[in-house]
């Protein structure tokens, strides 16, 4: 369907609008090109967007991070796009209508969550939402049928038995007869079952109810389920309220973050007792076990391992090269390594004026070559049975401006000062935050996205609930918990920087108190540092990281590449 | 009424609970000892704290600040102490009924805000509150007669007229025909009107109803008013019932922080469409206008020769005076100085383990003597009619413990960082304390107490809604505010670090970004600083802070002191 088809049918049908997020019936998980309908609107690609389709008109809102990228892929005669820095959805409805005004909006219950629905209808009491599916063609369903498959004992650590009795004690301390597990992750971690669904993530994407009795009937359409020792029902999406009508009157949890609008009025239409609440999987997934973070940690060292080969490579036969060449590049040294699945998403290698869009993917028309005098960006990460990576480093090529270095240099400041240091249990990501950004803010520089982010083991490797961010979650940092740190600044049009690497939390030295271990193992580009805007302890703090890189690298190396990796991790 | 009166009162007419706020009509605001039921009852004299009466017990629950003083004051017999760190109000009463228990809390509508009642409500569901006065006498009110006085032009700045316009102007925003003001400093502050009511803050012990049409209805007991511009009605309180019903079916704003519980209920007695909203003075009295912040510079530039002086005198005579005699010595410099009115609050004079009390005030009992080898807390302020001052400084007596320096190192080094912190428009405090904070945490020490808070100018030391604080406010700084910032270390039963300065929030160099400039001059113990601690940047700021303060107030000195000031202000 065409952005004109759909007007004309807005029209016909009396609607103020129509609102068409981006997500599919999984609501904030990856989602396929074919399901997204924004892309197929708008031709914008970002993860991140909500259109508002009007009779005569269509309006792109996102975030800092899309700004330029939406406004290069949109055709501005049929959209316009919406920075969230000017306005929101919300504040652009309450601008655009008059008082007298009651706009009728149209939107889809299967691809909308309970949360964004409720927030929606609070801060515009005076629209009316209809659940309405008429102009809509429902979520298409790839007739693709994947296996699902076991994530063995060796990497999982836990049986899917003891989480199945973990989740019941939750559930049994909130007095809930069961649970609405709408997140896939969560039903992926809970059955230890994965897929090739996805082509970054092996989610398995299936929806759940699980009681305290242990029954599951889990919601899957076209996968093939693998024996298992646990038992479960499988059933098809459609059957969903088949199933949920059997817990009539009972105590049924739901997370409004994971569950559609169209879950819960098939609750409501069947009188449940739907309550909302966290889903148990969250926590419960979101502090690793001893198996997954020993199974984590291997896969930082043969990741790192694949990222200093084509570092090095890079830097004798870089020049010259495409951006598309240097994710083929990285793609063929990370396969070599045991137990790789894939990558965990699409490479963003970005060079010069790419590397400020910030989430920039390398496509045919915007492909770079790499030449003397800028920066490139790469964020980039794999999938491997036993854990899953995310690193971001900027690279000179040639020689860097002096400008380029001192704000590369700024961004090292925020990475080293969140990365070192010690914080009481209990504080939240949103507190954290602050100490990455203050060594930019001090000069004026500052980044429109989070600093940090949760990473699942073999699952998204963007996982809640942890959050290290401006706006950011309340939610406590525990030990165990693994999260991204990636401060970064972006000169629009000239270039980008970002270093990013994981890190586990862990107890300090001190009673009561947490802090980072770093997981990710690869140099940074020392060209690049100004170690004359440094303290004695951010300098002991890169010379120690290379150290320990060297040090653990090193004999998976040849002697050339030994040699290079010795150089770039030698002494500030 | 003695807590075992009460207690049996409660027994006979079947109450499971009595609560007990510290709060009087004012809410939030300072009381006067006669007002404070809780000291009556149990001797606790600090400035936070609720206390819940059974029919056969008492538990006092306090915050971190006051653990130790509560211990000190109460009888174990009769009071059990709780720390919010062991158990909350909320978290007790949930811990400590069953399932099938629905107690009843009775409680005193006028000393407890609407916001305070809801958030039990919510968080307390199976409990039933009664506001119930049978138990409870109202309060008493003096009968000693006050006069409010004009707060003169050349120190407020915009007359109440102007301040009317603006708080009109923002009822219109919001379509309110009116707003009920609770707030005493509020009504203070739009009046222009201050009063001598409470012993360390010249705030106008009044509520106010205001409509857009201009009508202004003061509630005041025992308070005479001088001839003023703006044109109002004086009722007492009692008639509050009588001025709200004239209301009826219009939609009137109240803020919760600031409405009693009372006041809600005669709203909703009487139809009137009372409508939460923050109090539109609250905002605007916390963005000092010009006259107001040159006016807080000069009062600090008062205050701090008042301080210098005093400090000098304390370096050649303090060995062997009491902390009762400092706190008399610092009033008699600082009652020298143009404008003064009064201290801003009792001074805390905290010597050696007393310092470890957070909030300590000396009393005969507890009053230590100067000697060799521990450290002297000093925490003080003062009102003058052009501004309120509030500062800190931690004093060695003899030669201090190594450990003692570098714990202060450690404390200034988080003063340092969030004074010389540069932020985005937009930054909540919340989000700033984790700077004061990360030194600190990352030697595994820590205070239970905010960073800062805002501060009145010739009102409350402590006003909000600006608060630096890890709980802490969400409420965005902004150009024109008064903070502190006072982070601080405590060893129970040895000694008391805080180090605090009031500072303005003034635009940086950088578009859209702020800072800090500093109000406060006075020296920082050098004795009780380690440099090697320090880095670079760290000690210029240390030496070009110490050389400000010489230049401004060594003109006001005579020989001895400025030589002293020039000694303990040169670089380290």
């Amino acid at each position: 369907m065409t952005l004109q088809d759909l007007q004309t049918q807005l029209s016909k049908h009396k609607f103020n609008a129509l609102l068409i997020t981006r997500n599919n019936r999984f609501l904030r998980q990856d989602i396929l090109p074919e399901e997204n309908k924004i892309m197929e609107l708008t031709g914008f690609s970002g993860s991140a967007g909500t259109l508002l389709v009007t009779p005569v008109s269509a309006y792109l809102f996102v975030d800092g991070r899309y700004e330029i990228q939406a406004a290069r892929e949109v055709n501005p005669e049929d959209v316009h796009v919406v920075c969230k820095t000017q306005d929101t959805l919300v504040s652009w409805l309450k601008k655009n209508s008059t008082p007298l005004d009651k706009w009728t909006i149209a939107y889809n219950p299967e691809c909308l969550s309970v949360r964004e629905f409720e927030q929606l209808q609070r801060e515009l009491p005076k629209f009316d939402f209809v659940a309405d599916q008429y102009h809509l063609e429902g979520e298409k369903i790839s007739l693709e049928k994947f296996s699902a498959f076991e994530h063995e004992p060796q990497f999982s650590g836990v049986s899917a038995e003891e989480k199945l009795g973990q989740v019941i004690v939750e559930l049994k301390k909130h007095f809930f007869h069961g649970f609405f597990i709408g997140s896939a992750d969560s039903v992926s971690w809970l059955l230890n079952l994965r897929s090739r669904c996805l082509p970054d993530t092996p989610v398995l994407r299936a929806a759940a109810l699980v009681d305290i009795l242990g029954n599951i009937t889990v919601f899957a359409d076209n996968i093939e389920f693998p024996q298992a020792d646990l038992q479960f029902t499988i059933a098809p999406f459609a059957d969903l309220e088949k199933y949920l009508k059997n817990y009539k009157k009972q105590k049924i949890g739901y997370d409004g973050n994971f569950t559609s609008q169209k879950a819960f009025l098939l609750a409501q239409k069947h009188h449940i007792d739907f309550v909302p609440a966290q889903d148990p999987c969250q926590k419960l997934k979101a502090v690793k076990n001893p198996v997954e973070l020993e199974g984590i940690r291997q896969a930082h060292l043969r990741d790192g391992v694949a990222v200093c080969r084509f570092l090095h490579w890079l830097e004798k036969e870089g020049l010259g090269k495409t951006e598309l060449d240097i994710v083929d590049k990285l793609y063929d040294f990370r396969k070599q390594g045991n137990n790789f699945f894939s990558v965990s998403f699409d490479t963003i290698a970005g060079f010069a004026a790419n590397g400020a869009v910030v989430h920039y993917r390398p496509q045919e028309k915007t492909n770079l070559k790499l030449e003397k005098g800028s920066l490139l960006l790469l964020d980039s990460g794999a999938q491997y049975f036993d854990g899953t990576t995310d690193i971001t480093r900027t690279i000179a090529v040639g020689k860097p401006k002096k400008e380029m270095i001192d704000n590369f240099t700024y961004v090292l400041k925020g990475h080293i000062s969140l990365s070192s240091a010690v914080f009481p249990q209990g504080t939240s990501g949103m507190k954290l935050d602050t100490l990455a950004r203050n060594p930019l803010w001090r000069q004026g520089l500052d980044y429109q996205h989070g600093t940090g982010h949760g990473v699942g083991c073999f699952l998204n490797v963007h996982e809640g609930p942890l959050s290290i961010s401006s706006a950011g979650s309340r939610y406590p940092l525990e030990a165990g918990m693994i999260t991204s740190i990636e401060p970064g600044y972006y000169k629009e049009d000239h270039y980008g920087i970002r270093i990013e690497n994981l890190v586990e939390v862990v107890p300090a030295a001190y009673p009561g108190m947490l802090k980072f271990a770093y997981l990710t193992l690869a140099p940074i580009d020392k060209r690049l540092i100004n170690k004359y805007l440094l303290s004695t302890e951010e300098i002991n703090w890169i010379n120690n990281y290379h150290q320990n890189v060297f040090k653990k690298i090193q004999k998976y190396l040849n002697t050339e590449e030994r040699n290079w990796l010795k150089d770039v991790c030698s002494p500030l």
